[in-house]
């Protein structure tokens, strides 16, 4: 059976994927030598996942899946899409910068949604890619305990709650990432099982 | 069980297509209203796979699939490339105006691959894409019955024979098709079973 390169360095990522992905052979970057960090300077989550399977699968040989995912608000022309990660220096400073700037926009213009695209690259010539996106609206303050990134001022849908108050099995039906992962993991099975 | 919309408006290859996937349920242009052609303007087989297989997806609403390839010659500058079909008006002058141009190209520069790119595209937001080649050279004139384009001046790899002379069954596993479609009708199979 083959092994599945799961090509991020965020760890909150990386726990959220292998979890989803319980009963591959899945390795992460910090199981392979340190390759020098791909810019991601596409103009879309699906450029930049493309981008980051592209440049492991070469460099390593292996099966990999690269995702990049974002909040994007309406209110904000988009922003902060795919700068999310690159929008403050951590993740308390992303939630009170989001907001900030939303502080003088009202209940009915706070929508904005999650994101993510997810790229597989089979070295032997095969692409697949997937995207999922979780409609909401941004908060007026940080709620919950659960995620990362923006989950704790993005609330899902109608369901009342915040991303980061979801338990992490409700997550990983709901979210952006998750339903991208949905997409593409009965296709990578048969990537793996070749 | 969903069927796929095989997007190609020549007979030829939609007939090799239909051959090998054999055991589906495949429709064809002809089974659905009639859209205006899509232009093919990308600069690579798998810009109009891409291209081709989004269109129609989008249009009909059912999981498509598109393909572009080609010939490459080395001596010709790697045309006629993705221009291979608008190279000269039917397959008899294409052929005539390859021999024609490679006239005082000698034996050992004569080496060429056709190359496919085939987009496989999901509405529901998955993304499969493949790449198959095969490599040759070009002969000084044309052989055999089967297939069609610049099978009869494409001398397959040291076979011996032309990708015309070579029987159907063979040339589905050995072409630059076959190979790019064996890559994907694994995959295909779980879309098309969802």
């Amino acid at each position: 059976m083959r092994s599945l390169l799961v090509a991020t360095s965020n760890p909150g990522k990386a726990a959220e994927i292998a979890q989803i992905l319980q009963g591959f052979r899945v390795i992460t970057l910090a199981d392979i030598p340190t390759l020098p960090e791909v810019e991601e300077n596409g103009e879309t989550f699906l450029e930049n996942a493309l981008l980051k399977a592209k440049y492991y699968s070469q460099a390593t040989g292996e099966l990999t899946m690269a995702d990049d995912s974002g909040l994007v608000v309406d209110a904000l022309g988009g922003a902060p899409g795919v700068r999310s990660s690159r929008f403050a220096a951590n993740d308390e400073s992303r939630v009170a910068k989001i907001l900030a700037l939303m502080e003088h926009v009202p209940d009915e213009k706070r929508s904005a949604r999650f994101a993510c695209a997810i790229a597989v690259i089979d070295p032997d010539g095969v692409t697949i890619t997937s995207e999922g996106r979780v409609e909401g609206s941004i908060t007026r303050s940080p709620r919950g305990k659960n995620g990362f990134g923006y989950d704790p001022v993005f609330l899902v849908g109608d369901t009342g709650l915040t991303m980061a108050e979801l338990p992490s099995e409700a997550k990983n039906s709901t979210s952006h990432r998750g339903k991208a992962l949905a997409k593409v993991l009965p296709l990578v099975r048969v990537l793996l099982q070749k």
